[in-house]
């Protein structure tokens, strides 16, 4: 089995096997991670450059770690530290990485696109950390291992993303996949944050009404409120967002059924998601950053994996 | 020989067998140290993160490379590109860096207690590299490895701790350290800097006469003049501060006797110590560097050894 | 066979039998870097340290994977992160580094000189990857190693030298070497950027009219301009200066002639060269960059292996 793609730059690009094989594979890379010894030798002769344009603890970490354990070597690159500050472009940049023989490249970058447009110049594999307001792909596959896991399907799985949808890359990323693996996707939230072509260009149903969505879905993705787009504000407080389109535990209670609560991270306490929920029995978002290890050991693993097959 | 404790947070929670336990483990790092091939597989399943959350060169870099020499895996966090930023809370932030199957988190906080508090709420063993105005244990354990290298011993020896007490997580931690050992402690420096609580509390001699403290001791644990704090002057100017406090060697030759003198640094020459002080006979402050290196391979190594024997 | 000298300072102290010592290892080492398994065991039990007080990504990253696929244990320290902030010495921070049992220091600094001060107070091998304008050796080693890859030898070749001159330590340490090798070497550019004891001092031809400076030579090392000296203007405009000195495709076929283009990277597009040269057949600027790997590799093994002989 190999994936039909040579990078990961979006979830738009793989087909359902693809997913399929990524999700099998971080299950097996999973159990690894549960055992005394982690590391495996997979990957110890490639080299990997984790390229972040942006900032970024937890997705830079997941990825280094998982390099870790495949025992892979690996450099990192961040912008501050760079040459982009002496005018570079990014083609030079990434040539002149590549030209050390570097055989992999994780980039985040704030533009929409920036890993399509390397990919059609550069002959190693890309892995896109996130791209602009584009897609978070290997997020929207560590969300979808943690749905399975904890769920025991996606077929027909009813899932909410909730809260601040146009300007989400990992909303984007969640609706491709999920309607791929035959779940029902709803977005919800603010009508400011939801636009209008959405429902018409994905086929996903748009709630405004946070409680009906809740009483709807199987699987609740609430996404961050980006602070720091809050000097142009779409809505009038943070204290209004949480209490129209927070989640509450009292909210939860009151559905009378099961749900999954999720989240990307870092959370905003008492904005997105009240504390007793993001602590409480619903919540799996600690086991998505442990799975988010295993589900980027899969992806880097296929596509080295492909590269040698070629 | 196992630590009483699953952390090290401060001097304070150590006991008596503890800190002896360290020391001599540290003995034994330090012949590893001497050796051409430097490291040993002790941790070679252990992943360990760095989370400084204060800029420290020599701290951080030791403690990397004490991890590197016991073959641990490491991870650096640095507040500056960190989640920090977003608003993220310290506990989400480390309870994120757990589910990754991080063992072991090392950490400097500007918050005294930091490390304190996240050891209520996580499994992890927590070092602390360094907490605000509270302690400093790795440093006073590698100032205590290095009075008993130099001097044979730590029972009855007469330390004089001089500069900035009131402000100093160093001072602190050494005068736990000191007192649980046996040794005698004063503590030296201009009365601005000595809180008045610091005699009752710990029960050290005080003096205000720098010459006369040199006359009484066999180590001079010299502390650092922070002056990122001058913006709000305890004296009246650096060059002051040398004239009543530092240490020349003039002030040395005229004591009839010989002395160790110490400093954590990085050292203000010609503020707390001359140059010819720091780079003289008397001095072992790089044998201080050196030393840490060792103790923190045991402070690690112990502390992973208590793990794996729960 | 070995180094004349403990460390590499500059091009300057280096005679003939080190640098064909230097490039003939440098390729052997670049066929080790073709194979799938790039990685020799040689400095196994070495500990570099990468100390950069300037900004710089691409040669950073060729030390780093050098040491790296030498097996050597690295640790890095840049000046924004460290205890220069807190004022200590350029000295002090390197010996507290020493103490902890660092092997080399590969050290760039704004200050030209800095390493050799260093060289004469630490006993440590000191390998200078760019002291402010006086020299960049391990850069002229890599573009003489490309050169003679390229052309098949460096005895009597004709190397121009062009853009900035004064404020180049690439151009002053590919002077120094292109010598030593018998090569001929010709500066060019503006007179505001070619000082007048050039000339003498070096005994190089200097030509203002960039054609003839290109219809005279075999290869081109074309500087960049840097564009963060221009608060102080030399030339009127960016555009101005590629009117006048930059090298273009048109410029290069009216020579009707072979001619090798060079540039150390990171090029400033339309500036000093059309993107028509950087990425067209006459240009080895990325054939530079892999080189860069090798040679720093050939420097680092043999500076270890003069230790271990003494």
């Amino acid at each position: 089995m190999k994936l039909s793609t040579k990078h990961l730059l979006g979830i738009k690009d793989l087909n359902r096997d693809d997913i399929a094989l990524i999700l099998s594979t971080a299950k097996q890379f999973k159990e690894v991670l549960q055992r005394p010894v982690k590391k495996v030798p997979s990957l110890r002769d490639v080299t990997i450059v984790n390229l972040f344009y942006e900032n970024s603890t937890r997705t830079r970490m997941s990825f280094e770690l998982a390099e870790k354990r495949l025992s892979a070597d690996t450099l990192n690159f961040t912008a501050s530290s760079s040459s982009a500050a002496k005018g570079e472009t990014l083609l030079d940049t990434v040539n002149n990485i590549l030209s050390m023989k570097v055989d992999m490249v994780v980039m985040r970058h704030s533009a929409s696109g920036a890993p399509h447009f390397l990919a059609k110049h550069i002959p190693a594999a890309i892995v896109n950390a996130g791209d602009g307001i584009n897609e978070h792909p290997t997020q929207a596959l560590l969300d979808a291992f943690s749905m399975q896991e904890r769920t025991g399907r996606l077929e027909g799985l009813k899932v909410a993303i909730i809260g601040d949808i146009m300007h989400s890359r990992v909303a984007l990323s969640n609706m491709y996949l999920l309607q791929k693996m035959g779940a029902e996707v709803m977005v919800a939230g603010p009508p400011t944050l939801i636009p209008k072509y959405i429902q018409e260009a994905m086929g996903v149903r748009v709630e405004y009404d946070v409680k009906k969505a809740l009483q709807w879905c199987d699987v609740a993705n609430v996404l961050r409120i980006q602070l720091e787009r809050q000097n142009q504000p779409l809505f009038s407080s943070l204290r209004e967002y949480n209490l129209a389109y927070g989640i509450k535990r009292s909210l939860l209670d009151s559905l009378g059924k099961e749900i999954v609560i999720m989240h990307p991270g870092p959370i905003n306490r008492g904005v997105e998601l009240d504390s007793d929920v993001a602590d409480g029995p619903h919540s799996i978002v600690l086991n998505q950053v442990e799975n988010g290890v295993a589900v980027r050991m899969a992806v880097l693993y296929l596509l080295a994996n492909r590269e040698n097959q070629q």
